[in-house]
């Protein structure tokens, strides 16, 4: 009797279910459901409004995603539940809320609903800068040892600065929530009643480390002396490997959702991290790429090194016994987006149209017909800053070699080739740090899509590129967790490498690096090294003190522009009318 | 009575004729001739196909201005022949073609007529790069003292590769013809029957220095033993010097066009040149920029000066009595109309057309919305090179700064900026060597239509920007030396700058620095300077490496093409096709 599980993958904006066959690794539904209240950025659901910066989510929506898209699966399939051996979860991370001794979210209570602070905070919430400097400077300062096993370099984006931000700003909720929580794990312990702690959110967001465990009460005490005693009091519950199964799935929720009550729960994992087995990905030295807005690099290593700007290493954080080591690029298909929105001609436009497809497609198209070398343009792909290896905001993008002659495509293409080249940088780096890469996996959207980018990847990397065979890798993972926390007692598997020869796969095409392309791209490459170094190692910092200088202009207009208000109104003998949001009187 | 003078102005693609009122500079009539061959740069008028960077004129359609436009503005305006009293002509230049002794182009016989070599090589004909490119290192070898005159270097544009490209391809050209002459002198020799060479041309096209004359005969020996007396054989014809009289024109002439026999002809001039007057300039220190598709700086001082990266200086090439200097910039409005054909998205087409405006017109009033600094890009303005100061027709564009924010028009602005960058950049290096720029005056078409970039300007240069008042700057300055040619015993004026005064005009509005973004653009300039000289003086010759690595690449790719085409036809058993333009059978 062939038997299943289930992978639900929370992304940004919608959670999806995947079921599929833990034999063969087959996938026969899918179901998804966007948030209801998406991510709140701008106003509460109350109207409340929000400061800039913020991203929030609400709790509810993740129950939302279980109790409409399981039974969806189930129903499409039309498997027996009984069946249906496991199930796992992957989430975006950090994503962390605060939340009652008995797992109720603070929002759920009357008094908070009007409290941002009492909400999930995404992700990408980016209003914890602040914290994240001053964390930072203070723990560069004490000589922290985990610094280094971050690249150098805490993000805003993760759990410490998140709390502090809260024990800051709204210490009501601090002291009256009884903890902190990855919604991945707050998930689990929703579909279980039992909570746990991943060692994949703990290590790469919340500073965990398997041997040191979380930073020192002295640490915390620097930060703030009321956050002394912050593990025990707000992060107080053991970690658990990656690969485990966090319990069995709880009677009032298995009736909920039509499944059978022996269903087994992997414990919570993280999206980019969890895919990796899903393309059957089963040691070290096979770096997985997710290629989508942005691209993020998951790969395994026997010791634990310490590699510079990267985003963390972890024990236990992707495989168990594994160091799991996380690198990435902060805009990737972000750059081909702004690049069709702000580039392309009008007569592309009506080219495409005329011919019948995409305007990407077209200039794709273009882009193809030109040989490595061609365009005679260089790119550095730091629209959004650097994530890896630089870890620098504050760095911009650069196109050089334009002509009269050059066209839209020659500049589209080099964004491309600017992308591949970062990630080569990447792989170079974990290799001079005692961590080899010997193969190249990809997955995520861009991998599926774009044949022309994945080319330029192998001619760039000089390595085949793997394409994984499903569209939803992380569900699929999940699926994968799913099977291995049922175990094979119950028709599962006993460990995830095992699971991962079975159920991940890989499309038949791989892309092999053509030597006569590798060969120009490697004398590009030496120019995009010289380029990245020079501006991004301090020997020109132009970029920072620009996007400096236009930060002053721009707040010096934006103050200009308010007190222009001000004496306008103030002239025509009305009172003083403020921009939205800054209603004095509510 | 009043008395009035016509300057001619011959472009690269028409002539146009304008009657001016001498004593106010009131311009009644103007008219306008394309040439009826325009520029061949494919084939010559009997169908016989040309040579790449190939770009000829017929002389024939340098008269046929005269006939058709002469009469026309004279028919126009209503005003007795006799009461014009002078004539002038400026021209394009390097252009220049053989003749016989009578002045007979010869491109006139049918022995010549399939004989690109015996046609006008208009100033952009840039077959002669590998003459110049052995010119100026046979010259550097024997540290030949002109070269610091010229920046350095002797363009592919200048008459002497111009003409050395003759003997080595053309032999028969170069024995059968008297002499090698301006395209400008021609149309003066045809006016008035008498051959003069003006110092203008002579000066800086032609390597002739008021004190020492041409280059020895030991230096173009060196070029080839054959060319040593080039001078005497090819060259021979005293220099005057600009501002004179080249005498009346001819009874036949006068006749033809329907003017007095009196008419007084001035030497010839050229385009950039010959617009000095018309802005009222009268003495050193003040800087004309013609802002066009490329720009063109024009200066006086009182001594010879060795100011590198400049076109060059010439004694009386611009008034008489003063040094001339002159520098460039090879793309600046081309930079513009390049944006928008190649980088400007269909949104903005639309809300332009939406609007009832050019696209042109639409950037421009966004552009204008942001203040210096607030797009956080900077560029250096090298599309087509750098003309001066770093004389390097190998550089290439850049763009730095782009973020996921950055809109159209923060790179149109920036471009707009890096051309103003640029012209500091040739003020500062005038100031440096003892060439003093007090005052900037622009003419040409962006000065007259884009008041953004105009103020751009003013803030950058942190001078005053004087305009135009005429938008047919070369035409006016052509005739206000016509006026000068007749002198006041005509009823003209005996120097150029009395004329001047009386007959050139300025625009009332002055663009004055607005010290808040000249304080920005000061700081941005310091960047614009850094990057300017990492890139263009050697530090990083990566333009170069990636320009050379393209042409190869385009190279081979060509060569594989062609040879792909072969096999296919061969392959089908058809006798080889060869691309258009190698006809083997003809």
């Amino acid at each position: 009797m062939a038997k299943y599980s289930i992978g639900v993958d929370f992304g940004t904006l919608s959670g999806r279910s995947l079921l599929v066959n833990v034999e063969t690794g087959e996938e026969l539904a899918s179901a998804t459901k966007e948030y209801t209240h998406s991510v709140m950025s701008e106003a509460l659901p109350s109207g409340k409004r929000l400061p800039p910066d913020y991203a929030l989510q609400h709790p509810m929506d993740y129950l939302e995603v279980f109790t409409e898209t399981v039974p969806s699966v189930i129903a499409k399939s039309g498997v027996d539940p009984n069946d249906i051996i496991g199930l796992g979860i992957d989430f975006t991370a950090c994503t962390v809320l605060p939340v009652m001794k008995d797992g109720t979210p603070l929002c759920f209570f009357d008094k908070f609903e009007d409290e941002p602070h009492a909400y999930v905070k995404l992700w990408k919430h980016h209003a914890a800068q602040d914290k994240a400097n001053d964390l930072n400077a203070i723990a560069g300062k004490r000589g922290e040892a985990f610094l280094a096993r971050y690249g150098g370099k805490i993000s805003s984006e993760w759990m410490i600065p998140k709390i502090w931000e809260v024990y800051d700003e709204a210490p009501d909720v601090y002291n009256t929530c009884d903890s902190f929580i990855e919604a991945a794990d707050w998930v689990i312990w929703q579909l279980t009643g039992v909570q746990t702690r991943n060692s994949c959110t703990a290590g790469y967001k919340a500073i965990w480390n398997k041997k040191e465990g979380y930073p020192s009460k002295d640490f915390f005490a620097a930060l703030d002396a009321g956050l002394e005693n912050l593990v025990e009091e707000k992060l107080n519950c053991p970690i658990t490997p990656i690969g485990t199964r966090a319990g069995k799935i709880s009677p009032f929720v298995a009736d909920a959702l039509g499944l059978s009550e022996n269903t087994c729960v992997a414990v919570a994992n993280v999206d980019a991290h969890v895919t990796m087995p899903a393309l059957k990905i089963d040691g070290p030295g096979k770096m997985l790429a997710i290629i989508g807005t942005s691209t993020c690099h998951i790969l395994l290593g026997e010791n634990e090194r310490y590699v510079p700007g990267i985003c963390g290493v972890v024990e236990d954080g992707v495989y168990p016994g594994y160091f799991g080591y996380e690198a990435g690029q902060s805009c990737v298909g972000d750059h081909f987006a702004w690049f069709v929105n702000n580039c392309v001609p009008k007569t592309y436009y009506d080219a495409a149209e005329a011919e019948g497809i995409s305007v990407h497609e077209y200039l794709t198209a273009k882009a193809a017909a030109k040989k490595p070398g061609e365009s005679g343009i260089i790119a550095l792909d730091w629209w959004n800053g650097n994530r890896s290896i630089l870890v620098d905001v504050d760095l911009t993008g650069l196109f050089l070699g334009m002509t009269l002659q050059t066209v839209p495509e020659d500049l589209y293409r080099a964004l491309i080739e600017a992308t591949a080249f970062g990630t080569k940088t990447i792989i170079d780096n974990f290799n001079s740090h005692g961590v080899p890469v010997t193969e190249f996996y990809a997955s995520g959207g861009i991998s599926q899509k774009n044949e022309l980018a994945m080319q330029i990847y192998a001619d760039i990397i000089n390595l085949p590129v793997h394409i994984g065979g499903s569209a939803q890798g992380p569900a699929l993972g999940s699926a994968i967790f799913g099977a291995v926390a049922a175990g094979s007692e119950n028709g599962g598997y006993d460990d995830v490498f095992t699971a991962a020869k079975a159920m991940g796969s890989l499309k038949d095409k791989v892309y092999m690096p053509i030597p006569e392309n590798a060969a120009v791209y490697e004398k590009l490459y030496q120019e995009y090294t010289r380029l990245h170094d020079y501006f991004g190692r301090g020997a020109n910092d132009c970029m920072k003190r620009i996007k400096n200088l236009k930060g002053e202009v721009i707040a010096k207009k934006a103050a200009e522009e308010a007190s222009s208000v001000l004496e306008t109104s103030t002239a025509n003998g009305d009172s003083p009318t403020l921009p939205d949001g800054y209603n004095s009187a509510e």
